[in-house]
């Protein structure tokens, strides 16, 4: 969890292969380092997928030449996700533009978890929109959902106040209470990976804020790069869901009264504690997906007309 | 919060108004105790029920007499609760039985927030049919929701464990995987009010329960003693909801690694927050209604069956 964020994730990842290359670039040493970082985190499909690339330009390189080669890869591949958040971000941005000028006052939006600067290489996925938006003279507020057990919701709080972004924090449970009272335009959430058929498996508790959004047609989007997209999932109830340490949920860590960092513990051993990473909100239940190509229906043939080159594969 | 949970904050009104008049018993002395009183807690109705009834009993009477009396109202109230808590929980612990004869397995429930021994003067109301089902030898396994900001699923941890009641401890973000994963038989929540027409308006987050267990069809029951229906609330939405200090959003309260009392802070003050203490879960997502008369549906003609004297007034 020093490294969190689907993208973030990925572009560490092929960081990781480089920086293995540099100590044993043989093949077993190729393959080593790939399982090894592979292992690291099973849900977020950017991993692999920067895994993948990254073997797939080294090993037909002569030992010798993988070091740099790497090196100059990861660095593309990082490239790229600053390419991917401002390109999603300017559709994104637009769809903002296009919902305010339906009511004329100032856009409320939901997020959950943290899809950010702190999540990815440059301005974020679903953040991405909030900002590109509020910089073209857009009045927004975001409504932040705090996201337990890990309050990725704080970390977005503190990236919108650097960049002057109104905000308010919420605890997960409040979604529902302010979907049903109006309260929010749209929803826009990251995404650990995509089915073929458009559903988003993302943080835990995305689920519920989709199911309440449906209810009252509240549009709800994923900010989805391409490297999030898993073409040959088919079935998502396939996906591995990371289940974390207990200890999680049971201690929480904040600052001191003398703003030291310092830790609780809520409950003790004597309960037991299930924690699932994730969830899967189906495709029905998802507005639209918002991408680096455009926006599309979260469905095999919306997504087909962003990357036909991806259908006839 | 010293007191919560509605049946307890009832009792505990009524209590108040006992001691109130000890101090002074003229008609003054009693209407300021009532707005006092009532004026503590807006959403649970049982704290009204509780302060009109007092103020029915002791108004005819000279105030000389109305300490002793208010005394003996109070006791009632309260001996009357443990009457309702038995009762519900004896119909509920029938519906577990059940649903555990179609399933033969362990029965699994999920609740929210503290509805047991803590929440009321005796077994609880949610968590009444669980434990006279457990006693009665029925196998069951309850998820327990953290229940943020305030983290009252920790108090139901904490009773399940003195009770001997296997359980799990959740982050509310989780409800929703674990009832798409088919983990959860039924949900059981208690409730702050009632509308005539069986809205439940409970604690924060217990709606978007229900919209997970209505998708998965998963029963999703309220255990409701009679003092928590307001029969003259036709519509949920005039409810006032409770909105409650930032500071429980932003300060998380645990004990320390001494295991002393301890306090972190998780948001300074540069970020907004709004925390509202409850919602409302329309009748339609609403299995049905678990009274200390036996089930109904959550409906005027369900709770007319139960109640005909209310239908008449």
């Amino acid at each position: 969890m020093r490294v969190r964020g689907a993208p973030l994730i990925g572009a560490t990842g092929a960081y990781g292969m480089a920086l293995a290359m540099r100590e044993d670039a043989s093949d077993p040493g190729l393959d080593r380092a790939c399982a090894l970082l592979s292992a690291t985190r099973p849900t977020a499909v950017n991993l692999q997928h920067a895994l993948r690339r990254m073997s797939a330009r080294l090993l037909p390189l002569p030992p010798p030449a993988r070091a740099d080669a790497a090196w100059r890869e990861a660095a593309a591949y990082a490239e790229e996700d600053v390419e991917l958040n401002r390109a999603l971000g300017k559709h994104g941005a637009a769809l903002l533009h296009r919902l305010h000028g339906e009511t004329g006052r100032r856009l409320e939006v939901m997020t959950h978890c943290n899809a950010g600067w702190l999540a990815t290489v440059d301005c974020g996925t679903a953040l991405a929109p909030v900002y590109l938006a509020h910089d073209a003279g857009l009045p927004v507020h975001v409504w932040v959902s705090e996201t337990r057990p890990r309050n990725q919701g704080l970390l977005t709080a503190w990236e919108l106040r650097q960049h002057g972004i109104e905000h308010t924090v919420i605890v997960d449970n409040a979604a529902g209470h302010l979907l049903a009272r109006g309260c929010v335009d749209l929803v826009i959430v990251g995404a650990d990976r995509v089915s073929a058929h458009g559903d988003v498996c993302n943080k835990i508790g995305t689920y519920l804020k989709a199911l309440a959004a449906g209810r009252h047609n509240v549009p709800f989007y994923a900010a989805v790069p391409g490297p999030t997209i898993d073409w040959e999932l088919r079935d998502s109830s396939l996906i591995a869901i990371e289940e974390r340490a207990d200890d999680e949920v049971r201690r929480v860590a904040g600052w001191s009264m003398e703003r030291r960092r310092a830790e609780v513990a809520l409950l003790d051993a004597a309960s037991a504690v299930f924690n699932p990473g994730f969830d899967v909100t189906p495709a029905q239940l998802v507005t639209g997906l918002i991408t680096e190509r455009g926006l599309c229906a979260a469905s095999e043939v919306g997504l087909a007309t962003l990357y036909p080159e991806r259908r006839m594969a």
